[in-house]
């Protein structure tokens, strides 16, 4: 157990994004949020998976949608716990803790930006490891919890309760829902009990975060580069330095849909790295052969202050460097790759793990 | 106060339906639902709006969606009440009727469906007095009342609730909703107690449209047209004889949006008559010049029968008479024609009664 400090949500915010593999949201808003809560609420407990006790529940808080839309329509603050009340009122108790869905600069916040304003603890812990485009693919999903009852709620006001036969059906219908909100909204979801907690989620995820976002930090102060010290705490591999140059992304669908190619520089030159993402970054060819694909984590960086760049904020003539990690192993199972592996999102490859594909490159 | 038995449905189906101005659902659908729940459960009663008292709560029942795809999509059976009692729970007191949003084939019958199977009364009043496309469009939206919270329940099983801002966001997000559960779904909506419904429904349209589809059915079994008859009861014109030459549909944004042909026979042989519809017949031209427009009722019958001919059901080659008939007073004020005139449904017209372009026609 310890306290989070607007410090600590300096550094999450910025690790967590890198967790984010490009997705997740807009680390800047959902810092903002969180050291707002915390200045105003004081600072959150973050406590281990193994201090919820068996039978008391835990709702997750997020935000749901395409997070270039939260840069322009701004939450107005009331959403979060709103969406998390309204769950909880299903389940005739109170909630113990609250946590993060996914890994990512607004949805490792949200979470905590919910338990400053409702004085609850914050569960060190996500269903990713990451962050994942649509709403069943989380650890929990895979062991069968229900998303529903879920709640999306608007900066309007309006407010929406799903109750669906499966999780397939929350997807369908939330996203909907949100994109008819303008694109995106507040939503509570998932809710599950102690013992649940403990089979299913990604442990650590929040301190996880926070270590990758202090070293980032800490090396911008000294003034060097951090991607070493990332890739050494995430067990993950440098896999191309390249400069942007073309961007196309799609909104419509309530997802930020699109690619990106970038053209090798220093020891890289003369090579070409494609990137393709929903939301995340989905799959990277290294001069037309994958040299990491999903569910393993793909994290754009910013060449000279090694700060994660989302799919949102990516921009022609960025000089950046890409990184793999592995994911979680859970989800190299056969279910978890069914729910988020290549083939998933409509590729025509097997997966193979992230440590293959570097060591078949390095013979 | 009187009861409905299944003979009344059969004239309840097919009044309402003429009544619904070729909107409001498929009259076959809506008769056997209704019909199979009394005799399952017994007779309906139909109560006097000022039988309600003040402060009790009448919560009405409907169909949403694009009638066409009823046809194929059944109900499961369970929706109706399933989003009647999830409307209920917000009130921390039982409903005392139910009621029909408009009058239509489905959307008059579906309500006495939800009685039959609660032991509930259904009240002889509605909100249009016709059918119309969009949530919003009832007289009680015109006195304040809100449409939330509002209830969408599917065949499959998922659950929607609802609530909004205002009753143009109960629209858009349960238009959304009930296009991705596959264009229909069965709702519960604009919660209102007895002073409210005394104030602002259109009284009788239970009993006006029992005796449209009596005279129907009765003027059949005689073998001579109902036409005059049904002119003669609903204040009607008759506008047009003519077959159709041409329809078109469009099932893609949630409503029934399109146009219809007819060529003149008989004593209009030479002359044309253009119909556009939104679920609803919208605008009647004949000859070019508008002959009838909303909020007026238009409303295509079989030239033999006297059925009504909704709008999915509108084919080539169909011999039909056009009548039209004077809307519910409330329509006609300036608040009623910001709401369902012709220039809400962006046409650049003004709204002229049609005992207006009649007179001035037959000049």
């Amino acid at each position: 157990m310890r306290y989070l400090t607007t410090r600590d949500i300096d550094y999450l915010a910025i690790g967590a994004a890198v967790l984010g593999s490009g997705g997740g949201g807009d680390p800047y808003l959902g810092r903002l949020m969180a050291q707002r809560a915390i200045i105003e609420k004081g600072d959150v407990r973050l406590i281990e998976v193994d201090e919820v006790p068996d039978e008391e529940l835990v709702i997750p808080s997020a935000m749901m949608g395409a997070p270039a839309v939260m840069l322009e329509k701004l939450p107005n603050g009331q959403e979060p716990e709103k969406a998390f009340r309204a769950v909880e009122s299903f389940f005739g108790k109170k909630a113990f803790a609250t946590m993060s869905i996914e890994a990512g600069g607004i949805n490792s916040c949200i979470p905590v930006y919910t338990a400053a304003r409702l004085g609850l603890p914050l569960v060190d812990a996500d269903g990713m490891g990451r962050a994942f485009p649509e709403i069943p693919m989380v650890t929990f999903s895979i062991g069968g919890v229900s998303a529903s009852p879920m709640v999306c709620c608007d900066e309007k006001g309006n407010k929406v309760v799903l109750e669906t036969i499966n999780n397939a059906w929350v997807e369908t219908l939330s996203r909907t829902v949100t994109v008819a909100m303008g694109l995106s909204s507040m939503i509570g979801l998932y809710v599950m009990n102690g013992k649940t907690l403990k089979e299913l989620s990604i442990r650590g995820t929040i301190s996880l975060a926070i270590e990758i976002g202090k070293r980032i930090i800490q090396s911008n102060e000294r003034k060097i580069s951090p991607v070493d010290s990332i890739l050494k705490v995430t067990e993950g591999y440098r896999l191309f330095e390249g400069k942007v140059t073309d961007v196309q992304r799609d909104l419509t669908t309530g997802f930020v849909r699109g690619k990106a190619d970038f053209e090798g520089i220093d020891g890289y030159r003369g090579s070409v790295l494609n990137l393709e993402f929903q939301n995340e970054n989905l799959v990277a060819w290294l001069d037309n052969e994958p040299c990491a694909m999903v569910p393993d984590l793909i994290t754009i960086l910013d060449r000279e202050s090694g700060s994660p760049i989302t799919t949102e904020h990516l921009r022609y003539g960025q000089r950046t460097v890409i990184i793999g990690m592995p994911c979680a192993p859970i989800w190299r199972t056969g279910k978890g790759l069914n729910q988020v592996g290549p083939r998933y999102f409509k590729y025509d490859i097997d997966y193979e793990p992230i440590e293959d594909l570097v060591k078949r490159r390095s013979l």
